[in-house]
């Protein structure tokens, strides 16, 4: 299939090679990044503008940083929307605003086309092995004749349902991640201060209602003190930051999310925005004066 | 083993049951609770004081509801402490406080007799079934003598180190249950508040980074909308409380166990004092006026 895909940074590029490999003929536009010689040698087709892809492809997909670059690569006048013809499938795969993403979707349904947000995590590893976990919102055919392209990309793809679903189930997925991380660091802080064995205490809890993902994986990262990013930071805020801005418009309070964040900005103003997320446990480690490892 | 039970409430019955089916005869003091026809029944001696019932027997355990009772049948003029006689243990199986449980501990050490911080897991039904988690404290060799006797209570029974880390580890456990729940809560009402399908949501995230056993279980009944303990709010409160204290001793701050123990006392104003600790989630729908299900 001819597909045209912007967006290739640290995960699109991934993303566009499992395409490439599975026999799909990928276009991209010009773009500021050149880190795509692998794709460039495999037969990459950079165009002129999202527009130019749009027209070139059959499927456009967008990987981009966040809900204003969707708009920008989507909506401004060289932009994908310019170029898309009707029946064509529009994916979005980056995380953004869920209400936004409605807007977004009502905009391209207006000139015919499907809208699909389809939001991942994994993280750069989960898109270098084609695992990703694939979140995906719109209508229910679009997703059928869709689910083979992520296939080359995920391994769990779930359809939510309408459109910003997927962003929604990705926005829940992330003010999860970030309390949890922060449950495990607050529970490792107090039972190290405590003068208790960190690594006893997280296997004895592994096997009853704590036990977590967060708790095995990200707790043993704090203990380790490995804090090489898996997942950054600064892209954990941008997340949150979307789950914030979100439960304002809807009305919704969300004080852990917000402590969260906050507890995670401890740890930019220590210069750790690219420290994995797990670095949380840092900011409280800050307030007891007390490192558990 | 002649073993001195103090504490049949609502644990310690089945707990107690379950020594002397398994041959152990087992004595108790006057207590105002009547609940234990079952016990008398199979055997059950019911003695003047909890000295008394230190005096007749080779194991102390002591089951009771907070720190206070602890320091209270164990010190009292009448209490265990002067019934105890040297090389005999004591296991508190309460969860209370561990800084204070380094001092009885300290105190029964100096009258010769081994002392075990032993706290539970798994509620009643955990108790009734002999399924127990139970995270120890205490002297390896005290550890060693007493796990025939856990083994009729739990099922897995891990040696955290010294005395007062079993307790550490049930406060963790319970900073990360409280905290945990309160991510599932979050995440629940801003993606039903969105208009998502919050079943398909939690679904999706059940195999990624946000899964748990909180996700699964306690992020159902939020569903279901079933509330029925379970784990009431009014424990949870009192394990946070010993949380909350216990960090303020050890100079640890701890944003986000605050924020979950505040969430459930918005439970117990509208009610809920016995409802499971999931209703969390009803303080969350309170402040955004909408009910996920």
């Amino acid at each position: 299939m001819k597909i045209g895909f912007l967006g290739l940074g640290i995960m699109g590029v991934h993303m566009a090679n499992h395409l490439i490999d599975a026999g799909h003929d990928i276009s991209t536009a010009i773009h500021r990044s050149p880190a795509h010689e692998t794709l460039l040698a495999k037969g990459l087709d950079v165009l002129a503008s999202p527009k130019a892809v749009a027209e070139a492809a059959e499927t456009v997909i967008t990987m981009v940083s966040d809900t204003p670059d969707v708009e920008d690569v989507l909506f401004r006048p060289d932009g994908v929307a310019a170029g898309l013809t009707t029946g064509m499938t529009l994916i979005d795969m980056s995380s953004i605003s869920p209400l936004d993403t409605k807007a977004f979707a009502a905009r391209i349904a207006e000139l015919g086309c499907d809208y699909l947000d389809a939001p991942v995590s994994g993280g750069d590893i989960g898109a270098r092995d084609g695992t990703l976990t694939i979140m995906v919102g719109g209508p229910e055919a679009a997703f059928a004749r869709a689910l083979p392209l992520l296939e080359v990309m995920g391994k769990t793809i779930t359809h939510i349902g309408g459109n910003g679903d997927g962003q929604t189930a990705k926005v829940a997925n992330q003010i999860i991640v970030a309390l949890t991380v922060q449950a495990v660091s607050e529970a490792l802080v107090f039972a190290s201060k405590a003068g208790a064995d960190v690594n006893a205490v997280r296997q004895a809890l592994m096997g009853g209602f704590a036990g977590s993902r967060v708790l095995d994986i990200h707790g043993k990262r704090m203990i380790e003190r490995s804090f090489e990013p898996g997942f950054r930071i600064s892209l954990h805020q941008k997340d949150l930051n979307i789950a914030l801005s979100g439960a304002r418009e809807l009305g919704v309070a969300l004080p852990g999310t917000a402590c969260a964040q906050q507890l995670l900005s401890g740890c930019v103003a220590q210069g750790g925005a690219d420290w994995d997320t797990s670095a949380m446990i840092r900011t409280l480690e800050a307030l007891a004066d007390h490192a558990i490892g």
